[in-house]
Formats: structure tokens, C-alpha cells, sequence
């Protein structure tokens, strides 16, 4: 039966490219509320592509923000149930000039696809509906039953997944959870992502003097909220990555020693790959911990940005009346967001110099995630990539956060297969972001694999 | 004599400020190339306007940048000579949404006419104008010999007055400079400024991976430019304002007494003014020194804009590959720029984190300046402000930096008199600027009044 859907895969590959294209097209840049409808196109284009497959219920759910796409195909009362998520929106593209080629226009270059939200997560929800597809061209239906949610918020945080998911709970009963939105070591190297960091995403605003002032008239007597928040932000962490908030020092918990382990070791040598990846002689961060256990389960401080005052061209003398920033907490599963954003904002005040107006507001939060790879859909996963791939799977986690896995975990209570096709150079959140063709083929084969292995 | 010379100046009062507020309608932004335009606009308005108040030699001088304006009349050889200087460029007016009326629409309210240049420095350049008009059109000449020379790159600490005044110290040989483009203490307490800041004007670049990167995927061993360059001027200048580059603290001198003593007790409690134009409870700066004295004899480092990464609506999980900072600090007179850059560079990779790339720029320096207030022409100002204002100025110093009296000073070696009428709350270089009507019409006085003192 696999092969036939295999065949299907190969048949059919070209317009599958095809079709991820005409997806791409579609700039669903969440965070911009002018974008909106362009959001609610993405959203359509899934709706018309999972009822194109076969699935009896397709709906597009309005929410809030911006629309859930479900769908679900239950034809075998003695067969597992699978909740396949992923998103429609993206992030968005600036900066514009450093695209090789436009952001949403696809471009095919040395066997990859480049676009935003290629791999991010157009891509992989394209090759989870290709097998899909392809088991439902192929046999006539899908070999377990499958429920498929999409939602058009996971790169703003934003909150209709989890009031859904919060009052519908019993219509996503299943038997575990699939998500394709993580990327494997190398395309040699197939893994599967066990654990996850939660985050906390804050934007911190500084304020001095009432108006901007003349540094010739006001400066070594007046507030310069940018040298303030610079301040700020060097204390909360310092130069040597050590972030300073007590109580999230005191709330981390020592990892598995087999983890750890892997970590020191680090026998795949991935920290060479991160500093190819990004171009860099050295890596930054606390000393004290190997690069993976930095990467991987300890808690991250970034400032993903920062404005204040005057940076055109030229030289202008002025002492900015307020500066603003954007700072993340990357948290290790077992965290409360909501609690460490407490721990955050009481370290903000505490490290504002005198004479200054903060204010910190929580744009986002998820928490994290820790799976067993003994789980039995884990294990089925496995033996799918080792199929496709010839190798199996080392189980590794991922610094990242997908707010809708801890979701799945804490709400529905399922097994979370996070089982993803991404390259480490796929360049997401990036310009030139791209998706290896190779591995949107691999992946649809992966998948119609994974699925066929469920069958009992 | 100059009663007549009064009379003609209140006689054509109006007329006066309706040409300040049609020549602070042109834009002339020299720090934006696509104002060079406007920028000669602005300076073809001050060439017809010398031409107009009788001056026999009017000429616009083509520079590299934006063209300098020159005029001279010099019809008494037994009187000496007054070398006049402003400046007809002025600031960019962002941020506009500021604006209560649009920066180049002049609006006047509450007595004050409000346009960005109004005070810095169109209006004192125009009511000097009014005085040559007055005396000119009175008395058939000048009571000495004038010459003037305007320039339009003031704000963008352009080259062009610089290569001039090295290359032509022959024609503009004179007594004297006369600069208005300082503020006095109050509209009820003239003052003379003696000293000024010199300034250096910087650009930090920081660099970090080659490209953007996803924090999830990096956060923890990714270089962050932006944190770096937080922690770097959080070392150059900490919390409590202390700098530290120790070559530029070594090179430091202890003022003279009588001047310390002045910036002690603050008689006239400029520290409680500083307070309430800033719209602050509490100054900032180094505790070790008295407000004054920050403010004008120490040497500042100021932040004037910061720009790396994400800062639009929402949140972006992106570790930027770059940040950028302008930095300039003003330095007491007797130090020289390049010597101080030299220092600062040095300081700015000692702070700089390991396995970040930084480069510094200077773009643009002038040195400081010390004047002794027994000097004649200094004396004259002096009692010319009395007899308007009806009390005696204080002589103190400018934060700011003007760096054509220090040209003056070191390349002509002329004493130099800088008498202003801006107020401290008349917002230059931010939104609303502002220039008093009052002080408008009493400066016009006291030039004429200054003029006709200077007659042998």
C-alpha cells in the first residue's frame, strides 16, 4: 500500500512544488493589521486544499484574530486518531533589500525553494497534506483517522489557538499530536525534537525629560533614556551571557545526566555547524554550560531590538526623550511564563537608573515542553525517518518555542511528535529564508510513512 | 544717532518678522542631500537680503557642500572691524506628529514664533540684519566697518567654513566676531557665554553572525550586536555618569576658582531652571560635580540614537546581525578632537565583547573655546545688554559646541563675542522650536546698540 502512495508522491511532485509556490504568494504577515486580509487568504487557500483532498468536514473558524482552519476525516472507529497542526501565517520580511529575490515571490535556486515562510511553516504543513493526498487519492481514505488544525497567529503569539483548543477540547481528542515546525540536524542527519523552551516576548519602554533636548544645552545634567536602557539591559545580562534575575537562577533544575551527557560530548560536533551556520570564529554565551546545553535548556535573555532618538544619515545632537526595546526570555520546560515575567519586570525596575520612567509590557508567552522518546508515536516517527533516510533519528531538543506544543501537552494531554524537515540553514525569521526541495520530497515521504505505521 | 536707528527698528518691526517667518519657510535641512535645494534657497534669500540693506560686495560662494554667503562694507578705514557670523541651515524637524504647527509653516503664539530654525539660527541672524538695516538705512552707512559671513552646514559640522576661513584669513581680517547663536539665562537676565565645548561626533557600528538569525534556533551561543553594544556604552559611560576613557580623564584641568565657585552655589538657581524646562524631579549625571559644571566644563558622552533589529508593532523572535549607535561626547576647550578619538576608539574596542566586530567613525569635531570677559568688544557687548535689559550680564559658559569660534579664535585669532537671544526653553533641535518675539525685538536693539558702541 505504501508504495502505490509513494509512486502517488513522485507522480504528483511537481505540482506539489507548484502549489506550495501559489501558497507562498500569499504575504500573511500576522503581526501587520493592515496584512489582515492577505492572512485570511493564506487561511482559504488551506480550507480549498484540504477540501481538494477529500475531507468530509473542512472549516474555516473565525476568531478574534485571525482565522483557524479544521478539518477532520473519521472513517475507523478501531483505528488511532492523529491531530496534525501547523500555521498559514509568517513573519514579516524586512529587511527587503537583503532578499535575493522578493519575499513573496518563490524563486527555485540550487534545488531549494526561497521565499518567507518557506520552511517556516508553509513548507512542512504542504508536505503533511501531500501525503494526505496522497493516501486519500491512492486508497480512497486516510490509513488512521486524522483532525488537521491550522491557525494564522503562532509568529505573534497570538491567543485563538488556545481559547479553541481551551473549549473544544473534546472534539480534539486524539491519540497524539504531529507537528511539522522544526528542523533536523542536517539532511544526513534525521532528529526528532523531544523538548522545547518556552518564552516570554516583553517590550521594555524608557522615558526622561518630557520633550527631546539640545546635548549642548542639557547634556551631563540630563536623563538620556537610550544610555538608560543600554544600562539596563547590560545588567540584565552581562557580558558574559549570565543573566541576572534571581529567582529564575534559583527556579532551573539540573538536567538528565544521559542529556547532559550529549551535551558535553557533543559527538556530532554541532557546535562546528553553528559556527558555519552563522559565519561566525567564536560563539558568545555563559561559559560555564557547552554550547548545545546553552542552546538547547538554558534559559536565553535576547534584545531583538532597540530605537530611540536619531540614526538617519548625518549627525544630529539630540538627547532622545524615550527609547524602547523588544527582549525575550527563552524558558526551559517547567516554567511558568507568567511567573518569571514577574521575576523580569521586578529585575527591570531594580536595574533602571535613578531619574528614569520604565514601563515593561508581555507581548507573548508559551511554555515549554519535554517529551519521552519511548513513547510509542515517537517510535513510529522514528522508524519512518530511519526509512526514509537510512539512519535513525537522534533525539534532540530544540531551543525554539512552540507555544501550541505545550498546549497539546498540557491541555488535550497527547504525545507530541515533533517531526520537522527544516535545514539549520534554512535562514527562518531571516531574509532569503528557503526549504530544501529535497527535503519537502523526503518529508511527504516521511509522513505518508509515519501515517501508514499508525494503522494498527 | 541711535535713537533714530531705535526709531527705524520699531518702525519696521513687522516687516522684520514677516521675512524671519518667510525665510524660515524654506526647509533648509542640510544634513538630508535631497534638501540641497532648499538649502540654497535659503541662502540665495540671505545674498538678496545683504544686497537690500545696502552691503556694496554681496557674493555666494560655491563650496563641496552647501555655499557659504559673504558681504562686506567697508567704507571707514579709521573704525574697526566686525567679522558677523550665523548659520542659515538648520535641523531635520522629525519627529513631525510633534509638531503642534508644521516646523516650516512659521506660527506665531503666546509671542513666539514658532518654525524649526526660528531660534537656531535664522531669527538671530535676522534681527542682526535688522540692525545693519536699521543703521544703513539711517544714516546712509555702517558706524564701522562689517563684514559678514554665513554658512549653510552649521548642523551637519560641514567643511566648507572650515577650508574658507584657512584659505582666505587675508580678506577676512578683522577686530572681532560677533556669533548670535546662544541663549542667555533668562528673558530677564542677559548673559555673555566666555566658554564653550568643543564636540566630537561618532558612529558605532556593531557586528555580529552574517545574517539575521531565529532566537530560538540561536539564542544562548549567537552573538547579539545589539546587547553588545548595550554593554559597550554601558561601560563607556556608567549609571552614574562617569566616562570612562582614562586618557580623556588624565588630559582634564581644574577650572579657575571664581568660576567654580559661581558653578557651586548657583546663585541664580539655574539648577531648579534646568529642572522644569527638562520636566524632571531629579537631575542626572556625575553626583561628584555641581550641575553647572556638568553642564558646562565637564566633558558629556551622549547617546543621540540607537537602531538594531526589530522594533515595529508585535514581537519578532530575530537576533539581529547589526546595530548601530551615534555617539558624541563634548570635550572642555583645550582638548583636541582627534587626540580624543584616538582615545575613544581605543576605549570602544577594550569595551567592546569578544567575538563581536565594531568600527567607529568620526563624523564630524570642533574645538572648545575660552574667552576673557575683560576683553573690550567682550565689554561693549556687555554694556549694550545693560542698557536694553536694564541689568548687567553674567558671563557663562555653553554646553554646546560652536565650532567656527573656535575657527575665529585659532585661525583668525579674533576675540569672540558670543551674545545670544534664545531662551533655554525654546527647543532647538526638537519639536516646537521656538524663538521669543521679545527677545527677537531686544536683540535687534542691542546689535544696533552694540554697533554704535564699537564707533572709535
Amino acid at each position: 500500500m505504501i508504495d502505490a502512495v509513494v509512486t502517488y508522491l513522485q507522480d504528483h511532485h511537481a505540482r506539489f512544488v507548484e502549489e506550495l509556490a501559489s501558497w507562498l504568494r500569499i504575504p500573511s504577515i500576522s503581526t501587520y493589521p493592515e496584512q489582515a486580509t492577505e492572512v485570511r487568504r493564506a487561511a482559504t487557500w488551506a480550507h480549498e486544499k484540504l477540501v481538494a483532498i477529500g475531507f468530509p468536514v473542512v472549516e474555516t473558524i473565525t476568531t478574534a484574530g485571525h482565522p483557524l482552519v479544521y478539518a477532520e476525516w473519521l472513517a475507523h472507529p478501531d483505528q488511532p486518531t492523529l491531530l496534525a497542526y501547523g500555521h498559514y501565517d509568517v513573519q514579516p520580511a524586512e529587511p527587503l533589500d537583503e532578499w535575493l529575490s522578493p519575499p513573496f515571490e518563490p524563486a527555485i535556486r540550487d534545488g531549494n525553494m526561497y521565499a518567507r515562510g518557506a520552511v517556516d511553516d508553509k513548507g512542512q504543513v504542504m508536505l503533511v497534506l501531500a501525503a494526505l493526498e496522497a493516501w486519500a487519492k491512492t486508497t480512497g481514505g486516510l490509513p488512521i483517522n486524522v483532525k488537521v488544525l491550522l491557525e494564522g497567529e503562532e509568529e505573534v503569539g497570538g491567543e485563538a489557538i488556545d481559547t479553541y483548543v481551551q473549549t473544544h477540547s473534546a472534539r480534539l481528542k486524539a491519540d497524539a499530536a504531529l507537528i511539522c515546525d522544526t528542523h533536523m540536524l542536517s539532511e544526513r542527519q534525521p532528529s526528532l525534537v523531544t523538548g522545547l523552551r518556552g518564552i516570554l516576548y516583553t517590550e521594555i519602554a524608557m522615558h526622561g525629560a518630557r520633550s527631546d533636548l539640545h546635548s549642548g544645552s542639557f547634556g551631563g545634567v540630563a536623563p538620556n533614556p537610550v544610555h538608560a536602557l543600554c544600562v539596563l539591559i547590560s545588567r540584565l545580562k552581562d557580558a558574559d551571557g549570565v543573566i541576572h534575575i534571581p529567582e529564575l537562577n534559583a527556579a532551573l533544575q539540573a538536567p538528565p545526566s544521559v542529556e547532559k551527557q550529549f551535551w558535553d560530548d557533543d559527538p556530532l560536533d554541532l557546535t562546528g555547524l553553528l559556527l558555519r551556520e552563522m559565519g561566525v570564529d567564536e560563539l558568545v554565551g555563559e561559559s560555564a554550560y557547552p554550547p548545545l546545553e546553552r542552546l538547547w535548556a538554558r534559559p536565553t535573555l535576547e534584545v531583538h531590538g532597540i530605537r530611540g532618538g536619531f540614526t538617519g544619515e548625518g549627525a544630529k545632537t539630540v538627547i532622545p526623550a524615550s527609547a524602547l526595546a523588544k527582549v525575550s526570555l527563552r524558558l526551559p520546560a517547567g516554567l511558568q511564563p507568567d511567573e518569571v515575567f514577574a521575576w523580569f519586570e521586578k529585575a527591570v525596575r531594580a536595574y533602571t537608573p535613578a531619574g528614569y520612567r520604565v514601563t515593561v509590557t508581555m507581548l507573548s508567552a508559551g511554555e515549554g515542553l519535554l517529551m519521552s522518546p519511548d513513547n510509542l508515536f515517537i517510535q513510529a516517527a522514528a522508524s519512518a525517518l530511519e526509512s526514509t533516510y537510512g539512519v535513525p533519528p537522534v533525539f534532540t531538543r530544540e531551543g525554539g518555542s512552540i507555544p501550541v506544543a505545550a498546549l497539546f501537552d498540557q491541555v488535550l494531554q497527547l504525545p507530541v511528535v515533533l517531526m520537522g524537515f527544516g535545514l539549520p540553514d534554512d535562514g527562518l525569521h531571516a531574509p532569503n529564508e528557503k526549504f530544501s526541495l529535497a527535503q519537502f520530497t523526503k518529508g511527504m515521504a516521511t509522513v505518508a510513512d509515519f501515517l501508514g505505521r499508525l494503522q494498527r
